[in-house]
């Protein structure tokens, strides 16, 4: 399983209405099913299978050129293992581990 | 005020304490008063003053080397803005507004 | 048209080998004709059609398992404009243009 | 010593003057002696000791509020490795020695 982290900027639509751009992607999650999504203040981070995930930051990426932005630039962090299960909430509660929490 | 996230990756140490290293990281944010951040399961979100954020991920950076890594691959992410005060809690906010949460 | 920059990260394999896995990865854009890409000491840059150029990246990112990584992490970042055609060269130059090269 | 990328975006811009904006920041290295940097079509790089990199950075991403822009996202790759001396002409010849050029 693996692990995404999207950003998206749309460029040349002013400052303040930015997350009215991503709000139209985060939607693409939602409508979604069976898909595990967590929204941050700098991304987006979901988990599955990867398949499936780059699929859906597909979409997302073009849920903003259908908001009306001329230009979007979209990063994509994948966190991919194939020795062992992980997911967003393992990862957590192993870094809080080694922090002593 | 800026917003940070900070990942980062220590190289040729096994895939599995991968955590090890990054609580490390975590622990130079845990001895600061007066910083705000949040750990994600892609990184750490930071906020505050700028110079002193980019001073903290140095430090960051640096315990990782500390704790015997010997290659090391840090992104920064700034999102800074100067026509209003933006904060992690506010982002997330106006996000969910716009989704009708 | 859209650029894409990817950056391939294996963990747990050793500091030195890591340009082994990465050139397998530029070997899956070597095997493709009609894909314009370039590489820096940072990331592989390529041009085209965003589904092509997923499609690629998906592949670059498989290739590196095959090499025997247990765990990676790929960024990607997409820059797509719409509102006229864009290049690796044309934004280059661009710039020097701006510069007064 | 390290090496960094910096991708420098400027929000509520336009789409198209976003150049403009990425020479000032270029500028700072421009007026630099003894910094060795290449600018690519997703980013610019620049190799040097660590401190001074990241106080580069620090002048470029001001220097792009002193052009106009009121909100900026500057995204810092850092690779850092302590173990050899590594430069992006090390690193590019390496990449195509495993590629067999």
């Amino acid at each position: 399983m693996a692990m995404v982290e999207v950003t998206i900027v749309p460029l040349g639509t002013g400052t303040s209405s930015i997350s009215k751009y991503v709000a139209q992607a985060a939607q693409v999650l939602q409508a979604e099913e069976d898909i595990k999504y967590e929204l941050t203040a700098m991304g987006t981070i979901i988990e599955g299978d990867l398949d499936q995930l780059l699929a859906l930051v597909r979409k997302m990426h073009e849920a903003v050129f259908a908001t009306g932005a001329m230009r979007v630039v979209t990063t994509i962090k994948i966190d991919d293992r194939r020795d062992k299960t992980s997911s967003m909430s393992s990862k957590i509660e192993s870094l809080k581990r080694e922090l002593g929490h």
